[in-house]
């Protein structure tokens, strides 16, 4: 049972967002500009790392919702998700987005944890700065949102179908609420 | 020296924010929505929260950042904010503000940490659901603004005196940028 009351039956992170609307409108917009705006890595990678993190951070709904995002748009379908998350360094996904994973890996665990050797792999591996920047900051938005969503005890459904059904809605919708909370701002 | 090629001297975040004006531009307003939109809490405690965060993950430049708006907010000033950073139950605090930052400490470590327990103390104490909302919102924000901060070797100077000239900028105007990136939205 989530630590504050409500006002919605939504699990995880939607629950909140409808809670307080003022505060969702940025989340969703960061949410889509690093996971869906334009950008190198494609959009099946960034949600790997999100879902990555996630997993590191215990959080089964981000963990769960980013994995079947990223199972729905990489070409190893959720194969590859749950060999990322078992063992990204033996997971069959090209070596830069390896040495990404490792920096997200560190980033989880302190801004201070991320090396010039790190970095300095990633970019061997082929990795642009652009690249770097956005895999840090995925990686410390989901310790954020994991966080959020685990802080206030929200409900994560265990039902993997209701996963892959909201994964499919992003996939094709993306993050920002189409015309959600209507009336508030026109 | 950071880990990328920004493209301005600018130290800490806002080098970052010039860097990526995409993402700057939610990151920015998830920081004017929590810290200085309408909120029962006061702006001073609010940022006192964020400062108390940063500094938990030993983040130079987001711990001096904010405790510098928190010193500019609040009645005790900068003693008060030390006096937090080493000990806040002995802090000259409220038992509410207490108890939030027993739950932005639980936070920083994992959502996972936040009990039950922790939540009805802040509800003893007077904390409202909207602000134990908030409370966990900023101190996972901070979790993330923090590596994000450091996850890419930004600079912090040592010098308070920035600091301070920065937390009146921002008690003033605030975290939009005023007209920031000008041509990019107009």
């Amino acid at each position: 049972m989530p630590h504050i009351a409500l006002n919605s039956a939504e699990p995880g992170i939607r629950g909140l967002l409808r809670y307080r609307p003022e505060t969702a409108r940025p989340l969703s917009e960061l949410a889509e500009v690093l996971l869906r705006g334009p950008g190198i890595l494609s959009r099946g990678e960034r949600e790997l790392i999100a879902a990555y993190v996630s997993a590191l951070n215990d959080c089964q709904y981000c963990s769960s919702s980013h994995a079947a995002c990223a199972a729905a748009q990489l070409p190893g379908g959720m194969a590859v998700v749950e060999q990322v998350r078992a063992d990204p360094g033996a997971a069959p996904v090209s070596a830069k987005l390896k040495a990404l994973l490792e920096i997200a890996a560190a980033v989880r665990h302190s801004g201070h944890a991320v090396t010039a050797e790190h970095v300095a792999e990633a970019r061997a591996a082929g990795a642009t700065d652009m690249e770097i920047h956005d895999t840090v900051l995925i990686a410390a938005a989901f310790c954020m949102f994991n966080r959020y969503v685990d802080g206030l005890a929200t409900i994560a459904p265990d039902d993997s179908a209701a996963y892959a059904a909201g994964a499919q809605r992003l996939v094709t919708q993306g993050y920002l609420p189409p015309s959600a909370d209507p009336g508030r701002d026109n």
